[in-house]
């Protein structure tokens, strides 16, 4: 029989993490498990304040779900779909459902999710971010981050030249730049994405309001660098529309509802010649295992969202030189994961 | 260790098998089986002259192929990369090693490959196809397929009317019905498209040449019934282009190099919104319990080319009453598979 359990959590955040749209030095998650004939499974939702879901709602939609009518667990599509239908949003809190099922389904099968979904275990680099702060503060920080090969810079401010000038005194690593939906003038976009061409950057996310799509459009028509959209490409149904508006995606488990659905987006956005890139929220090693499952089919990973906290409760995929390292290990590769010992702590 | 043996086999239809652009009374099919620890996967190639595959071409083809380099069936993405970059073309032969492998796989998972994919096991009624004949030995054929919910009609001749009239004198079942190209002119294909929607038709596949892609731009816009890319629609990076020229896509696992890209053409076509239809050549029961995996991705089915052969060498899925039926049985499902016993024929 498949079982669920729930716990809210708060992750602690050792840095202030600050983007164009607010900051926050905590990170409320919901944190799931399944289990099954004696095995475990672990899932991770988290809930950033600006996307409207809370661990409260989190534990109200949890608390809907009865799986008493799934036989096992390989019924994926039918058991993920009975969850998406519980309710419309609450894309954190399905996608902790997801990841449980899928790290339970590898652990039953002996196998690590990538290779359940055939994948190869990709070896990428992961960028590490850079959050808004003065350009000196910026400059310090990405000095700290000197072992990475990439580095991730947040912009959407009054002095983004500055930061990159800044920046770029201490550091020559490739930069992806997410300006968070911060850059309002198309033209002055288009000016500066020029400019960050010249000092070293790879692609550019999230230029601009997700609303402003006439704009994004004539944006991506001329850009010199790829454009990715985040907070304008949801889930699968969005993928569609996101072909006209830009050059790649940035899948999150959190925004995808899982794992299921974004192994499709990837393999969608792939069929209509756009780029994969892979991010994450602040999570613990929980959803950030989970994720690097999908790295065979990422152009681009950022996933660096539990190397900056305090309380994580679990152990998975290694971090060395930026260079990110699954464990090999059945399901998602949790090499520490006990349940019992997680205090549940209300944000 | 993973071993390919293969086998060209010649299949033997009960009747002609006559469409707009051809006519045969047999099927040249490569066999294959791939084995590892014991276990035995199958898998086939069907390839209809038309489509520029022989038995000679598969034979060669399937020399090539090495896979002493891979030391798990699991990493089926990087094995099925390999085989698809030991030449351009081979679609058939390429499917024949992806069916083995998924067979094998299943297996080795004690999972039906449906289930490994994470889908339900579907119920689809198939259709039962009527080839091209005169209008009165047309309507006899439909006539032996009474217990069928659909009939798929064979059209692209002189006297594409007069067929649909002297079957509906014996037959109100509603029609899939198949052009295979043979209409050039788009006006008089509209028109038509507009009679037979009012003799209950589901949906036309391939109307006009592939290779017409305004003409069947201007067709999709207008038609009153869905309109299926099959001739036109091969592989998964022909979809992109597929949306704006069809309404839906018709998946063959001969052209789409097998379950695994099939699953992706599936995939891709649904999140941008087209309809999926699942068909096939005349093949023995092994490509049909193959495609009949992926059946809970699709709107209609079409796998009937089992139904009318003299020496299958395998038992898979079953039809009764027109409904498919899947085993339930780990891989493809096969319950008659011997491969020893099987008497390679060279067409």
């Amino acid at each position: 029989m498949l079982k669920l359990s729930f716990k809210p959590y708060d992750l602690r955040l050792n840095h202030v993490f600050r983007i164009s749209r607010g900051a926050r030095s905590n990170a409320p998650i919901i944190l799931t498990r399944l289990t099954y004939e004696g095995v475990e499974g672990f899932g991770e939702g988290s809930m950033p304040p600006l996307y409207g879901e809370t661990p409260a709602s989190a534990v109200q939609f949890l608390s809907k779900v009865d799986l008493s009518g799934f036989k096992t667990p390989f019924d994926a599509e039918e058991i993920l779909g009975y969850i998406d239908a519980l309710a419309p949003g609450n894309a954190a809190a399905k996608a902790s459902v997801d990841i449980a099922l899928h790290d339970l389904i590898g652990k039953l099968l002996h196998l690590p999710v990538h290779q359940y979904f055939g994948l190869p275990a990709a070896k990428h680099h992961t960028s590490m971010t850079v959050t808004i702060d003065s350009p000196e503060a910026m400059a310090k920080r990405a000095q700290e981050f000197a072992a990475f090969k990439y580095l991730k810079i947040k912009l959407g401010t009054a002095n983004d030249r500055q930061i990159i000038e800044a920046i770029r005194t201490v550091s020559s690593q490739p930069f992806f730049i997410d300006a968070n939906q911060g850059w309002n003038q198309k033209e002055d976009a288009l000016d500066f994405i020029h400019w960050l061409k010249e000092q070293n950057t790879v692609f550019i996310e999230q230029p601009m309001l997700k609303e402003d799509k006439d704009g994004q459009a004539w944006l991506a028509a001329r850009s010199p660098l790829p454009i990715i959209g985040d907070e304008g490409v949801q889930r699968l149904e969005s993928i569609k529309e996101a072909a006209n508006l830009y050059h790649g995606i940035n899948i999150k488990l959190v925004k995808s509802t899982g794992l299921r659905e974004g192994l499709k987006m990837a393999i969608t956005a792939k069929a209509l010649g756009m780029k994969v890139m892979l991010g994450c929220m602040s999570e613990t090693s929980c959803g950030i295992s989970a994720a690097a499952q999908l790295g065979a089919l990422a152009d681009w990973v950022d996933l660096d969202g539990n190397l900056d906290t305090s309380n994580d409760p679990y152990q998975g995929v290694t971090v060395n030189q930026g260079l990110l390292a699954l464990t090999g290990l059945p399901g998602i590769g949790l090499t520490h994961a006990d349940w019992d010992e997680i205090q549940s702590i209300a944000p």
